[in-house]
């Protein structure tokens, strides 16, 4: 191979080939180019905004032939690293699109080795990113040599997507990186995107494609919407009957266990949490089909109309068959939280039914069919909380919910005065998470990415104390009438707005002129990875989406 | 191989045998399906609606190792009609979508042969669709055999289209055919999508697979607005510099002779003409950089200001460059139409140059700009009559031009009332193309189709004679906000609403409740041939989109 090694901090045992050339470039040929110049390639810029970045116009040479990651002398992740190695095959192809899709002797003489050396402080290689894992990075680019700390191997996946996108070609397809010192983290903890699932079946390459995209971006939460009213398609071994009769087809339109498992497995080598949503008492429609007795018959006339209303929550064997399927969920699902839903409760079935009434009465409920309510959540976050899980729950929740005490986390999506919202949630004492300025599941022009970019997430009035309780923002795509054939234009790059505004500093992000160029320019590199981001103006990218 | 051969109308000579299968399914196990039955599988219908469709719940079964296409003994067209061969091809694995992708011993026994004999009046094979091709077929499927007669071979087209639109799979996967007698034309002429590919670049294969989901909807002209005020794609031998200097990349974002080509030929076999637009005199900003002196210097504080506005209608050599190119293009593009463009033309800046002002002065236009237009349109038109096309404007033309005489068909696409401008412009004596209702190039929701559904293009109240006049409508997809990432969902299936409008009676399909259920099936055949159509509500196809 004839490859020259440099001389390196890291030892050549974590030296991490991801891929050596048949040719190498010769010195000659890259003085030539960079005698050449012609125009002056500068680095668009990163999106989302690193906290600082100091950047300068000296430029160093990259070839793929001659580029390496390896691990620092003192990390405490080495080779074998499964989070750390995969990223590093990934982002070696992400940083050279060309190199992996070209063939043939192209490539003429040697060059000069660069190896961006990894150094983390914990080795949690094996872990799942969790609410609480450190996602910061110190990325320092320098003739040679990039050297990439963090403390965890999430804040190398954060500090990698950022290398990745200051490499750059010139108009002869040659790489480059500038000389750049960057120190990073985020600003909010929770980065989410909501997929729904249920009102489309989502196939599993389409969730990965998603998944691929929200790294790029530094999303770090997959908020999985999987069941609803219209179908279930999540596989239960304790329930199977729920998908083999709740689903859209039980054995086409499900998500197995080993989806599940695959899912979250992709998910966390790109830092990205898993979060299940099975949302009662409300939006269970497919859960009846599978599961008898579950949901409240409603009445009409004075006997059972045949229809179904939300879950039965005076029954014991509803709360029986709660705890044994969160269990499940639990044990299936490794993150600390689970979202309960808890949404848009229509009281009228449960008003029709004498049982429902009888139970009221006896519970001393009186008229009130929101104590009934909170009575049924009441008792599933406690099934949660045995479980040592943290629950979430829309927003109706706790505007209806008598006693707050046992609720921890409230997702705010309801449009208006959302500000209003965020404001007694966080007076309550409760983590909000912020979702109603981030609703695009409805298509709307590509221009509009303004209005999710111009979002001021604690702009709501609130103390100090108020702001440390909004724990980040949520981009939610129903999916009404999105699924497989338009999912991706619809979420990119408008949600790379929302995005920037989780991620970066606000008082460098304000400017809405200053954050479209970089946007434009963020937009070609998805394309460039094939993600298919809608165009956001007139123009064009160098590579354009070549389409399926 | 052992297949037996059905005793056939057609010689064997013609026979076009696709593809045969290694194994052959048992007699035993056919039958054993036919007796299962389970689910009776009717066809859920032929979108666009055939004029007239007589369907029995009786039902073959179809098999990929004995399917045949072939021409009939008295045929115009035989074995090796470029055209209809081609159609054979392509419509063997869009009948059987599975057969293609399959792989291995599943298939066992012998089946009986099913035979698609087709029978073309006129030998048009190497011939291109034109204005008046007759697209009439007739197609009658009986037992192991389905006849379709046509005039042409793209009426032939259209047959197969129906044809392979008629085969269904049960829930074991075999395909079936109903007994069915059709017979079907278009209900107009002309029906057409407008792609926008200065805007934004539109690869190659974007426009074939554009041109694949037309013909699965009949649609029959390409309606290419190749070149506007962004960007000169197309590569123009006489005027090599046009691309050159004013595309997006002169090398990349190019359609290169071949390109063109290649679309024209594409489409010939899918039975789409494909109609070039040059706009001018304004939209040609991308022209006057390659082409010095073409544009009108717009004046500013008595000089140049430095801008440029529409084409420069008071020098002869605009004359001489205009004839030199529509030449070329008229040579290129086989189609009997070019489409002169020739909307929004703002007079600012001819008023503004003293040069201009002279001219009116000197031809005794007055102050009247229109009349300067006028001058300018009637000489282009002129080129173009006497290079024996016809020529297409946007309804401004014919608005503002003072001799409508020379004028032949006149594109409406304002919104307001476009009826009345369709009653003015037939009351005119000339022909229209109607697009005011089909600007889809706007996102909107999805369940938005009947919008386009529920358009009456001879709801203007004219006479019969101006009826006639009506010639067909298009659908515009502008590209502002729209390339390959975005282009297919906001086209499917919404487009499709459109072309049952242009295709099928107006009285069989008036509807909208009546067609939903035919659409919903037919978007789902979309997504089964890899198109990326909308979904229209909640719920799921047999096979979903499985992404890129």
């Amino acid at each position: 191979m004839g490859v020259l090694f440099h001389k390196l901090e890291c030892s050549l045992d974590n030296m991490y080939v991801v891929r050596s050339g048949r040719y190498s470039r010769s010195d000659f040929y890259v003085l030539l180019l960079m005698t050449l110049q012609i125009v002056l390639q500068t680095v668009e810029g990163v999106w989302p905004l690193p906290r600082t970045i100091t950047s300068s116009p000296e430029r160093y040479p990259l070839s793929p032939q001659a580029f390496y990651f390896c691990y620092g002398r003192h990390s405490a992740a080495h080779k074998g690293c499964s989070v750390v190695d995969a990223a590093f095959r990934r982002y070696f192809s992400l940083i050279f699109p060309d190199h992996t899709s070209a063939s043939g002797p192209l490539q003429f003489g040697a060059s000069s080795p660069f190896t961006v050396e990894v150094n983390v402080s914990q080795d949690d290689c094996e872990s799942h990113p969790a609410e609480d894992s450190s996602e910061k990075y110190y990325l320092s680019v320098t003739a040679r040599q990039a050297s990439l700390n963090a403390d965890t191997v999430w804040g190398v996946l954060r500090g990698l997507e950022t290398f990745s996108q200051l490499v750059y070609q010139d108009g002869f397809g040659s790489y480059f990186v500038n000389k750049t010192t960057i120190e990073d983290f985020p600003r909010f903890k929770y980065r989410g995107i909501l997929l729904d699932t249920s009102r489309h079946y989502l196939p599993l390459r389409t969730i990965f494609k998603t998944l691929d995209a929200m790294a790029y971006s530094k999303f770090n939460v997959f908020h999985w919407h999987i069941v609803d009213d219209p179908s279930f398609p999540y596989q239960s071994y304790s329930f199977p009957d729920l998908s083999k009769k709740g689903a859209f087809h039980p054995m086409t339109h499900v998500y197995t266990q080993s989806d599940v498992r695959r899912v979250i497995s992709y998910a966390r080598l790109w830092g990205i949490r898993v979060l299940p949503e099975f949302d009662s008492p409300s939006h269970t429609k497919s859960w009846g089909k599978g599961q008898s007795d579950l949901l409240t018959p409603c009445y009409r006339g004075g006997g059972p109309s045949g229809s179904f209303g939300p879950v039965n929550p005076a029954l014991p064997s509803t709360y029986q068959f709660m705890a044994r399927l969160f269990k499940e969920v639990s044990s299936v699902f490794p993150d600390s939280y689970i979202h309960l839903g808890g949404d848009e409760v229509d009281f009228s079935c449960w008003r029709s039914n004498p049982d429902i009434r009888a139970f009221m009465k006896k519970m001393g409920f009186g008229a009130d069919f929101n104590k009934l309510e909170a009575f049924y959540i009441d008792n599933i976050v406690k099934i949660i909380s045995a479980l040592n899980k943290t629950s979430i729950v829309w927003q109706d929740v706790f505007d209806y919910h008598v006693g707050r005490a046992s609720l921890s986390v409230v997702e705010v999506w309801k449009e208006g005065c959302y500000h209003c919202e965020v404001y007694r949630v966080t007076k309550a004492g409760l983590r909000v998470i912020l979702a109603s300025p981030w609703y695009l599941d409805q298509p709307g022009p590509t221009h509009n990415w303004a209005r999710y970019y111009t979002v001021w997430p604690l702009a709501f009035g609130g103390t100090e104390q108020q702001n440390k309780l909004v724990i980040g923002g949520e981009v939610c795509m129903w999916g009404e009438y999105v699924d497989a054939t338009n999912l991706s234009p619809r979420l990119w790059p408008r949600a790379s707005a929302a995005a920037e505004r989780l991620w970066s500093n606000e008082r460098q992000t304000s400017s809405v002129d200053e954050a479209f160029p970089r946007l434009l320019d963020f937009r070609c590199k998805l394309l460039r990875r094939g993600i298919q981001a809608e165009p956001l103006q007139v123009g064009h990218c160098s590579h354009e989406y070549q389409g399926t």
